[in-house]
């Protein structure tokens, strides 16, 4: 049988539904100074008194954190704790300012502790963000043995006239893609069923599945490949906005493409993506070989291998591809009718 | 044996130990807008171009979510979340702006996840706290069936000179203590391990102990008692500030007197605590019978039944009890020597 990642049990469906009825109830904590609407990649609210906007965002890493357990590579997920959130709030236009965690486990392991936060605050450190802050939870009885979890909390600032929204987006705009380095910190479960599918099928044990090299990845092991950092943008898009005019940015993360790419666009519009323009990076490919996944159910939980896209005008095409060398232009915005809005051709 | 917040699976020391350790990678993330030291209620950050400092804070509710799960009282640990992020910006002397969430779960329940967060975005509204974000994570395999995390995020303001410092305080400034209403957010692991422990000697279930009537609570359950809201000082701080100067503040959260008190505190002063100033409610004392429980340790894990104190001049104690009808002048701030800095008199 074809592997979903609803099978798998994350249900991105079930997620929305639930928030859909929360609306109202969030929409009555709305103050004067909250821009723009639910659903954004980082909330806006602009400060009295001040030129600037606030962008705040939270986010976990998902059960990437298991398999950094597993392999006994925690520093990655700190560090990707703080890349996305910088993502997400770059994706509203926003350089960090300051960013703080949240560590839960059932029985603290200072070694591991350490190793996670020590990564965070080198991440922080090296986007000059300030750790300004973070709680640890010691909770008996909740996480399984050795399991434990993370939430970032990151605070930057935007000028006004410079807030990224799907507004500015217009019919004819280009798709700028910048690559991913793998699944980045979505799509985890997905992938931690095909492994433990494939450990079942050979008779094998999950460590083997993830520790055997692969010709596919040149040699690399699955292990690898699923430990690759989630990307930090933060370089790229400052260069790209000293050359062009970036009108917005969507971070393809947790619900894949057609989950991020419209959140960036303005209603009645969406993408013609030109699928052909970069080559899907070999760990999705070999994922999807290992055990049956749908193209389209590839495409709506993982990035495929872009991690970013960028809109900017049709004419800046060049000068966006000068200033960014390893960007893609992979598609043009779009009349967007039906209910799905990214359209691979 | 004497029953202690270690034994029950919480051991606060190793978490300092750890943090210790990443003292110096936390400092090299520091920014020139960030004011004040580590081991403050909130972070600080002075934005560049504005009169206002912004305060950041970060909690979770700890266990108190599994007794709420237990008891299906799920509203009750979304509004102590807001309630207690509300009050460590407030005691460094901010007002709400936003707010953010993180809801974490290996198999989301729509109406559980509805509940918990529709109380966060009420507890928002009343506090005109904009929730401005959130993260949802769904971790198949993480956290126990049916268990739940949460964190919270809260972003405050205030002016520069009205940030509350432990560097105000002087000796024979006196202690206003505001009352609990019962163990708040902390200290629930070791609750539950005496719950269990007497449904164990007593050969009954968790829920008995729980749900039986108890004359030393007025009839009322323990149940019902551990399950009182976590509550929020906003409004009677407000009411402080304009009647008397307030020197700083401490919450009295995680390692109790002695590991909140001296955090509003500058360093060579201590507080003197009459604790003949105030009943210890009778949720303590019942618990502090049915297993033995050191009163050391009761003091370092539980507030007791203040959750909040205020540090005033000591000319304010009359304007300050005027204005607070419900506040207690409970001791005075004086020289401390040794590494206890709460000596109860």
């Amino acid at each position: 049988m074809s592997l979903t990642y609803r099978t798998a049990g994350v249900d991105i469906e079930r997620k929305e539904t639930a928030l859909r009825r929360l609306r109202d109830k969030i929409a009555r904590t709305k103050r004067p100074e909250v821009i723009g609407d639910i659903g954004a990649f980082g909330g806006l609210f602009h400060l009295a008194g001040s030129d600037a906007v606030l962008v705040a965002t939270t986010d976990g890493v998902g059960t990437k954190v298991e398999i950094a357990r597993m392999l006994n590579r925690h520093e990655i997920v700190g560090t990707d704790l703080v890349h996305l959130c910088v993502n997400d709030a770059l994706a509203m236009g926003a350089e960090p300012l300051f960013f703080l965690d949240y560590f839960s486990t059932s029985r603290l392991d200072p070694a591991i502790f350490t190793r996670v936060v020590g990564a965070m605050a080198d991440a922080c450190a090296a986007h000059r963000c300030a750790l300004l802050g973070g709680e640890t939870a010691e909770m008996p009885g909740m996480y399984v043995d050795g399991a434990y979890d993370l939430a970032g909390f990151l605070v930057g600032a935007v000028e006004r006239e410079r807030v990224l929204e799907p507004a500015n987006v217009r019919e004819g705009d280009l798709c700028i893609g910048l690559p991913s380095s793998g699944l980045h910190t979505n799509g985890y479960t997905l992938a931690r069923a095909i492994v433990a599918r494939t450990a079942g099928r050979r008779r094998i044990e999950v460590p083997e599945v993830l520790g055997a090299p692969r010709p596919e990845l040149r040699g690399a092991t699955l292990g690898d490949a699923l430990l690759a950092v989630h990307r930090s943008y933060l370089e790229e898009v400052r260069k790209l906005r000293d050359a062009v005019r970036v009108r917005s940015i969507a971070h393809i993360t947790g619900g894949g493409w057609e989950g991020n790419l419209p959140r960036a666009l303005p209603a009645g519009l969406g993408a013609a993506i030109d699928r052909s323009t970069w080559t899907v990076p070999p760990v999705f490919t070999l994922l999807a070989e290992l055990v049956e996944v749908a193209e389209v159910e590839q495409w709506r939980t993982w990035n495929m291998g872009i991690g970013l896209v960028v809109m900017v005008p049709a004419e800046d095409e060049r000068a966006a591809l000068r200033a960014l060398p390893d960007a893609i232009s992979i598609g043009r915005v779009e009349k967007a009718t039906g209910e799905r809005r990214v359209r691979f051709v």
